[in-house]
C-alpha cells in the first residue's frame, strides 16, 4: 500500500467480494466439524445440506468475480474468523453436554446473519453499479442464506424444547 | 476449567449473556470513532443516536444478569472483536475516499446483524427457561437493533445513490 488513491464503490465492492469469498471458504471448512459435533440427526442433516449449498455459493462468487473481470481471490475476513472461533469454543466447552446443539445452532445462526448482512450490502452496491448479473447471483445466495437461517430457527426451537423436557 | 460438568441451557444462557455484555461494551467504545469518521451528517447522527441506545442496552443486560442472580460480567467475544476489527480496517483504508460512508455502513450493519442473531437466540432460550422478565428485556433491545438496521439500510441507499451521482 505505497500509494493511496481515493477508493470508489467499485473498489469497495471488489474488496468486500474478496472478504466474503474468504468467509465462504472458511465456512466450507467449518461445517463438517459442526456436522460431526452435532448430537441431533436434524442438525447433522442441516449442516450437511448447508455444506452442499455453500459449495454452490463459492461457485457463484467466482462468477461474480468474472462479471467485474477479476480473478477469484480471498482476503482474510476477521469477522468470520472471530465468529467461527466462537463456534469452535462452543464445540470444546460444551462437548458431551446437553446444551451442545443449542450452542452450535446459535453459532451457525451468527454465521448466517453475517452472510445475510454481507450479501444484502453487496446486492445494493451491485444494483448501484449496474452489475445486473452480479445482482442476480448475489440475490440467489441471499435467499438461500435466509432460508437456512429460518430452518435453523425451527430446529433451535425443537432442540431447546427437547432439552427442557429431558431436564 | 479443572472440572468438566455437563452444561445445560441455563449455563449456555449465562455464558452467552457474558459474551453479548462484552460485545455491547465494545460497540459502545467503537461508535464514537465511527461517528467521527463518517462523512455524511445523516450517518454521524445515526451513530450518535445508536450510541445512546447502546448505553440503554448495556443497562438492560445488567438487569438480565439480575434476573438470574448473577453479577454483570463480560467475557471476550471473538466475533465482535473480528467484526469491529473489520470496521477499523475500513476506516483506515477508505479514509478520505468517496466510498468511506458506504463501507462504514456495511460494517455497522454487520454489527447489527450479529446482535440481532444473539438477542433472537437469547430470547428463545429465556422463553424456554421461563425467565419472563429477561424475555421482555431482551425483546426490547432486539426490536431496537432491528430498527437501527432498517435505518442504516435507508441511509445506505441514499449514500450509495449520492456517490453514484457524484461519480
Amino acid at each position: 500500500m505505497a500509494r493511496k488513491e481515493p477508493k470508489h464503490l467499485d473498489d469497495l465492492f471488489h474488496d468486500t467480494l474478496k472478504d466474503i469469498y474468504f468467509a465462504e471458504k472458511k465456512i466450507l471448512a467449518t461445517l463438517p466439524k459442526m456436522e460431526k459435533a452435532a448430537q441431533s440427526l436434524d442438525l447433522k442433516n442441516a449442516f450437511a445440506k448447508h455444506h452442499t449449498e455453500t459449495e454452490g455459493h463459492v461457485a457463484r462468487l467466482e462468477k461474480v468475480f468474472a462479471t467485474i473481470d477479476k480473478k477469484p481471490q480471498g482476503k482474510t475476513c476477521d469477522a468470520i474468523v472471530g465468529i467461527t472461533d466462537e463456534g469452535a469454543e462452543i464445540m470444546k466447552e460444551y462437548k458431551g453436554s446437553p446444551a451442545l446443539d443449542a450452542g452450535l445452532l446459535a453459532a451457525a445462526q451468527a454465521v448466517e446473519h453475517y452472510e445475510i448482512s454481507r450479501y444484502g450490502t453487496m446486492k445494493t452496491w451491485a444494483q448501484e453499479l449496474g452489475l445486473s448479473d452480479a445482482v442476480r447471483l448475489l440475490d440467489q445466495t441471499l435467499q438461500e442464506e435466509k432460508k437456512t437461517d429460518e430452518t435453523l430457527t425451527q430446529i433451535a426451537e425443537s432442540v431447546v424444547n427437547r432439552e427442557a423436557e429431558a431436564a
